[in-house]
């Protein structure tokens, strides 16, 4: 056995697991910061230039657009009442430098002691590894509502 | 320390690592190929004998009775209202080939902007490894509506 | 390349992820415990004086009590219809023989042909590495119905 390649072969294939591991943490940090008010922690899991397409509602770019939709009436209404931003059991893809997730994702909303579904989509999540760890490049948010791009891209995510 | 052992034993143990995220991206692969109608590459998640027994709703075997289900008018009308087949939270044990995962599954389904359960199961799978990688050798699903069966298969996955 | 300093790193290096994963399926074993009525199996997922603190329910301390609850009438009559207690995308950190997860936690129970959620809480998990395992020492459980407390529980899991 060649020791050496051995353990270079290893310790490509432990950095591969790690980064899955990190990003399964990136992406299960959105919803705390999101129902939790922490705005700027929420923004800054993308990176600098980072896009959030949510298709039906608004397209925000950059830690300051997103922060404030954090900080807005609509997202600080929500949580104040209480609620769960889910994002649920991602299939990853680890491409080097950049990751692809696809999932679900669910707002459930509390209102007069009923908890309800408020929104449910399928997601990408398009990742890049900074510096300081991976961050989100680009995520795409489409409502199950019926529509064809919504299934397309859950289509993508188990094709590519 | 005797190099070549502990590197023998690394391999071992990272290779355990990297299939239990592999039967975590095959089990999440389920839900964006059932939900995008992506019916082969639903089917291929399983073993060319592969069986998925949904005790209330039917028993399919092989990948032609599984595409031909996803390919029929029930599932294509729920997909196209829109749907999330959700596979949360597996416990899973890998022993060499083979592994079992136990978990709840939900379909989330939308009608007329309200999104809302439909079913909420109790799931067994039994995977398998092949040449190209790991299948699901059977899916047993049994709703938890208070069915004695649907608790068993809970107990099983955490006692075993 | 010095081989064994090479080879210690990756042991610490896979120690970890094994440590992850193993929380994952210690947290994803809660669920299928408690509604399948393994209340002992349930019990000890805790630590021998392992505390839940259900801030609007009850605080319990130890095996004995933890076994009494999955067992009392309450808890009984909810899993006879149909339940599931579902744990959700924890964000998991580890430091050395302890570690912490955060995330939402569901209950979701059958009634009459309908599946609706009954609570929806955020979690806090403090793990400890006991010889037999990683066991929970303390799990706090906050209803996500506006209060402030279960926000910031939150908000403490991303912000550490």
């Amino acid at each position: 056995m060649d020791l050496e390649a051995a353990v270079r072969s290893l310790e490509k294939r432990v950095a591969q697991l790690e980064d899955q591991l990190a990003i399964y943490n990136l992406m299960f940090s959105y919803g705390p910061a999101a129902d939790s008010g922490s705005s700027e922690a929420a923004a800054h899991l993308w990176t600098a230039d980072g896009v959030y397409d949510v298709g039906d509602v608004s397209m925000m770019k950059g830690h300051a657009e997103l922060q404030k939709m954090y900080e807005g009436e609509t997202h600080q209404a929500l949580i104040r009442k209480g609620s769960s931003h889910l994002t649920a059991s991602p299939v990853v893809k680890i491409n080097g430098d950049t990751a692809v997730a696809t999932c679900y994702s669910f707002v459930v909303r509390h209102e007069d002691g009923n908890y309800k579904f408020w929104r449910m989509s399928s997601n990408r999540w398009d990742f890049v590894r900074e510096p300081g760890g991976w961050r989100i490049k680009r995520r795409t948010n489409r409502l199950l509502n019926g529509s064809e791009e919504a299934r397309a891209l859950l289509a993508r995510g188990v094709t590519d």
